[in-house]
């Protein structure tokens, strides 16, 4: 139902248009705003400008950063031989969730997908190729999502680097940890077991 | 995982208070801010200070209003002999919704629930109270919610209007319509019999 009050349909408004929020979540959403006092509602204001405002793209890597370099790009600590290209920013935060991996980053915004009319110009490729002509980078992993989409961007990828000298690997595809077998589809299961390995 | 990035963070810790939002779901919605435009974030913002500097309560039935009286308290075409008591603003859009009913509103703003520490004083019943003086208001529908603190309330108010002459009713009780028997609960079967009607 719309309400008659034009703020706080317009407030509804504007947390329905976001992804996977529905009509009833985006109505509490609106009177949680509304019950809170004058200073958190503006705090709460505040952080969606100022988050737009000072997140930008990391110059080298393009993950997001509120300075001109990234935290991961800035760091001394990090191997720089080594670049794990992914598709969003989101699966940086993903995999430093692992604090397994040393390299460096680079995130692309996005896969090929003709579908959806963005090809290789539309994603930072160009910006990867940039940071390899130094000769400082040894391996570039793709750790593009499985999907076809990731696939064939893995694989374009691959093709322009391969002759510059660099290689090129891609996350082991195989069951998730802790998963059921029973219930791992087909694909996954084949790519199991071709990759297996000696125990 | 915390990023590392202050703004970003700051903002998912924002919609994570928020009830029934996770932290996968916050992270989303933070996103999905950094993927707005400059114009479309600023409204977002404005939307949250100005719903909530805007919103006010309606001076005669505590309903949400932008102005001093509610559209209801406002409009011509409501019957001011009958008040339907909700606990809450959205119970009011429920029942505006049917579009049966053509009385005024009050709105309590939660229930008697000695357990939270909310007595008859934390409600707006004085503010009911008030309405009932000058002898328009003939019958009083208490449609608070069907739980203990709902019923507790109800039995309250009407003991306090039954000496002023004020006809109190309840909402029916019963079982809601398309659902399936057999998954009914006692309580709300029983209540079904007892208010059985003839056919």
């Amino acid at each position: 139902m719309a309400y008659n009050l034009a703020p706080l349909q317009n407030l509804i408004d504007q947390f329905e248009k976001m992804q996977g929020i529905g009509h009833k979540t985006a109505q509490r959403m609106a009177f949680y705003v509304l019950g809170l006092s004058k200073e958190e509602a503006e705090a709460f204001a505040n952080a969606i400008t100022e988050a737009h405002e000072k997140i930008k793209q990391c110059r080298i890597c393009c993950d997001l950063a509120d300075d001109e370099l990234c935290p991961i790009c800035k760091s001394d600590g990090r191997d720089r031989s080594v670049i794990c290209v992914v598709e969003d920013p989101r699966d940086v935060a993903a995999i430093e969730r692992t604090h397994e991996y040393k390299g460096t980053y680079h995130v692309l915004h996005g896969a090929i997908s003709p579908m959806d009319n963005i090809g290789p110009d539309q994603i930072r490729i160009k910006e990867l190729l940039a940071r390899l002509g130094d000769g400082t980078v040894e391996e570039v992993i793709m750790a593009t999502n499985p999907t076809v989409e990731g696939e064939a961007t893995a694989m374009y990828i691959s093709k322009l680097l391969k002759p510059m000298g660099i290689t090129v690997s891609r996350l082991a595809y195989g069951v998730p940890v802790g998963a059921d077998l029973e219930y791992a589809d087909e694909v996954t299961l084949s790519r199991a077991i071709e990759g297996r390995s000696l125990i």
